[in-house]
């Protein structure tokens, strides 16, 4: 028995997709945002992100910034409708919400779910070095929830983004 | 200037991405489920996700389930290591956190996201037809948050999954 024969027997799993969820590609995740500015410069700045849109709200006083993490910014493509198409067809895209002038309200906080009530855990970037990565944040004063060298997982981090949200940082490959 | 100049341009941006973050991936984002057969028929019977890796904390008792929207299994390869650095190498790939026991408890309940404390809003599925793919979910009895018809964003639903994680429903390209 194959391993994919094995998680495939397991209960509740269709092992043959239905022909109607051809094309259906994961395309984003998306998380609320208190201050967006603070936002945009951690997966840019720290994480390498691109933001490809924004989209504004102005009755309901929201705006959505949709940002992706690709080897080639020019495989994104220059205008619209295109560079929509694009992006709404790729996987791994963040859309970040952000509610006009919760930045300005000193008590706001959004809740990461990793306390009660608990949900939604983490998001996940994966690096070629997870130790060079890692001393890059740590230069660059990213706030840790897990280093390295934390509890038993030793190969795997977690850093914090603006609002708390924690992000696993880990390599695909063994470490050297 | 272009409209990328322009979102570069943006409070907080970082235009040029730190040659550091090369090789980056947004690689997963993680939901705690309650009940992981229900999930993972959801997953993979009504969205077509495939089960790549399962891995158990029996001492712990919690198990993780990695699952990816392909369009083609043939290219997740069969065997570990290889599967495993595949695996974590992608963009959009679920994490779905399982603790033991948590299925029996009929109390038990996660939170969204969507009622406070709010946080993480939803997932997406782009699908090549919105309209067929919602019509399918009715046929299907699967739940909606928001139906095509419903509000005035009428090219996006929202379905909810088995433990009522929002996921928006989409197409890229114009509604023919």
């Amino acid at each position: 028995m194959s391993l994919q024969d094995e998680l495939d027997a397991l209960p509740g799993v269709t092992a043959t997709p239905d022909d109607a969820t051809r094309g259906f590609v994961f395309n984003h995740t998306m998380l609320r945002v208190k201050d967006i500015a603070n936002s945009l410069d951690f997966y840019t700045r720290v994480l390498g992100f691109t933001v490809v849109r924004k989209r504004d709200f102005d009755e309901a006083a929201f705006s959505l910034y949709f940002l992706v993490r690709v080897a080639d910014r020019s495989a994104i493509p220059a205008d619209e409708p295109a560079r929509g198409q694009w992006l709404l067809s790729q996987p791994g895209v963040l859309e970040l919400t952000h509610n006009h002038g919760t930045q300005d309200d000193p008590g706001f906080a959004y809740h990461d779910g990793n306390s009660e009530p608990r949900g939604f855990g983490h998001i996940c970037i994966s690096v070629p070095d997870v130790e060079a990565a890692c001393a890059r944040f740590e230069a660059l004063g990213v706030p840790f929830q897990k280093r390295l060298t934390d509890g038993r997982m030793k190969d795997i981090a977690f850093i914090k983004d603006p609002d708390g949200y924690w992000v696993e940082i880990l390599q695909p490959t063994p470490r050297g």
